[in-house]
């Protein structure tokens, strides 16, 4: 038990790889071998690891019979082309880029994840969830005892690092066009996103759901084991770099104990709830944390059975990062 | 009847009593005179309006006697301080402070606007509804015929330009001093907003509302004559200079028929309904425009009775200066 793993990250050179990176180091995750996997033009770039420099080596090629544990945190695409070959060399895998369904990968929180895991067997194939479903899963999962959510509507304003590094890139350089005056042309988006807000993330399919927002509710259906939560969610994009602000609005059945809610909020681990009076914000507050922040808790105007909330949490961190890292503590701990 | 009135502007300098000098000018309002009134620092500046210069004088001794109509565009305490001179001198008042509460200026749409005008009598004294009411107010109407909504659940994702013109200062200088690396110091506003969410506008009551959400909910209830509806609304301040962006849950009793819907939408009066396929945004579509731009119509992605939309519009233009102009030209017409 907590034998040292030999650990792949796919997509390394990405802001989630290099966050993963990060986290392995600072939580002293038994690491034996850290391979560094991106595509061939980022191969050759190195990331420090525990003060010393590991060079990234690219995707292709490589023999995932080295490793135990597969971190896939590139594209979609790129863990669908990849994942059997890891499969086939009995690699474990955490996806962090959405890139198969839950029937593939079930989606797991670490607070949770026994309750999942005992139904799987080695090597697992898993999902961490998208980073707003990891926020809103964890503040459901701190009021369950309290009130079961009849309909959860949520709008999630994310940052431009829901679409990697490419759009902090693009809103930068957006913003620094228009201050400087220069005529702006889009580039990694369609559109304008400096001072601007995108309702929609990616295409829609037929019926005006983005793939993200299909993704967020099926996962809060998993997680919350309630595959007939009603959830309505809009994903937008704010021009914010890092961080993910949730507006959440809960319809339970009976009237909401608030002072029970703040209880249940304070004692919740992983949640840091703001003061009365306050409220928190993505860079005052969650950016670089571990805990997602909780506010503006209140009922509806003129409805007892709605409690309304505000949720701040870092996408990178928290959101993915963390959370796949934590996911594989549990697995090293009692199955790996 | 469509006599020339004289006319005041309190708040001429602010970028709402601009916007209304401008759509004054624009629609070929009736206007024998135009008062321009500020407070004693900004009094002396000029605005353009019919091709000549007309000078800002102080709101401080100014005689109401000399008008028959007053917008109240400068702030809330403002407009309470003065309305008491402007109706003791006879004149009809329309506040787009939000100074006022509405048992005392009952707020209207111009769409709507004879129904309330018709139980009143002159001096009018009215409220211009909040910039997100307006636009939300124009698609309950629309959508009236087709369904009723139990519930709507809105986060309004507004403007810095609602706080002022040192919001939209504010946003320029912290965003420019962020990009040159320079340590950010918050003035007009208690922290950072460029790059950033702030889940709140002012101050909240013990409750947890803040004045503004429940002046939205309010003035839903009294446009849509319906005391009892539902709305849940957060309003969170983005790092965006104009325009409103609302996403928009509403909760019907029965299936929703979003083809009927679309034509419904199709057909409104100062709609714009985006293409299927795209969705509108605030700097792409809704500023500077007249109508209110929608997208991303959609039911509930496992609930029919559910429908989900966007909107874009601008809260200084359609959502004040051209609403308040437009409720003046249904009372020039009828009333006065």
């Amino acid at each position: 038990m907590n034998q040292p793993l030999s650990i792949a990250i796919v997509g390394a050179t990405g802001s989630i790889g290099e966050a993963l990176v990060g986290v392995l180091d600072e939580r002293d995750f038994p690491v034996k071998e850290l391979h560094l996997l991106a595509s061939d033009e980022s191969a050759g770039q190195s990331l420090s690891f525990r003060d010393r420099q590991v060079r990234v080596r690219s995707l292709e090629g490589f023999d995932f019979a080295r490793v135990q544990l597969v971190f896939f945190a590139a594209g979609a695409e790129v863990t669908r082309e990849h994942v059997a070959l890891a499969s086939a060399a009995g690699c474990s895998v955490i996806d962090l880029s959405a890139g198969l369904s839950l029937a593939q990968a079930p989606c797991v929180m670490p607070e949770d994840g026994q309750r999942v895991m005992a139904t799987l067997k080695a090597p697992f194939v898993l999902s961490s969830p998208t980073p707003s479903a990891v926020a809103l899963a964890l503040v459901l999962q701190a009021l369950r005892p309290l009130l079961l959510p009849r309909q959860v509507v949520v709008t999630a304003m994310l940052a431009v690092s829901a679409l990697g590094r490419s759009g902090v890139q693009e809103l930068a350089r957006q913003t620094t066009e228009l201050l400087n005056g220069r005529p702006l042309e889009p580039r990694a988006l369609d559109r304008q996103i400096a001072f601007n807000v995108l309702a929609q993330v990616g295409a829609a399919n037929a019926q005006g759901h983005a793939q993200l927002e299909e993704r967020l509710v099926q996962e809060l259906q998993m997680l919350g084991n309630d595959p007939q939560l009603k959830v309505a969610v809009t994903c937008a994009v704010v021009p914010v770099f890092f961080g993910d602000s949730l507006a959440v609005s809960l319809q339970a059945d009976a009237p909401v104990d608030l002072a029970a809610v703040v209880r249940s909020l304070e004692q919740a681990q992983g949640i840091e709830l703001a003061e009365s009076g306050d409220y928190p914000t993505v860079v005052g507050d969650a950016v670089g944390q571990d805990s997602i922040h909780v506010g503006r808790l209140r009922c509806g105007i003129s409805d007892p059975t709605q409690l309304n909330l505000w949720i701040a949490s870092d996408n990178v961190r928290k959101g993915a990062a963390l959370n796949a890292v934590q996911i594989a503590e549990l697995l090293i701990k009692h199955y790996l």
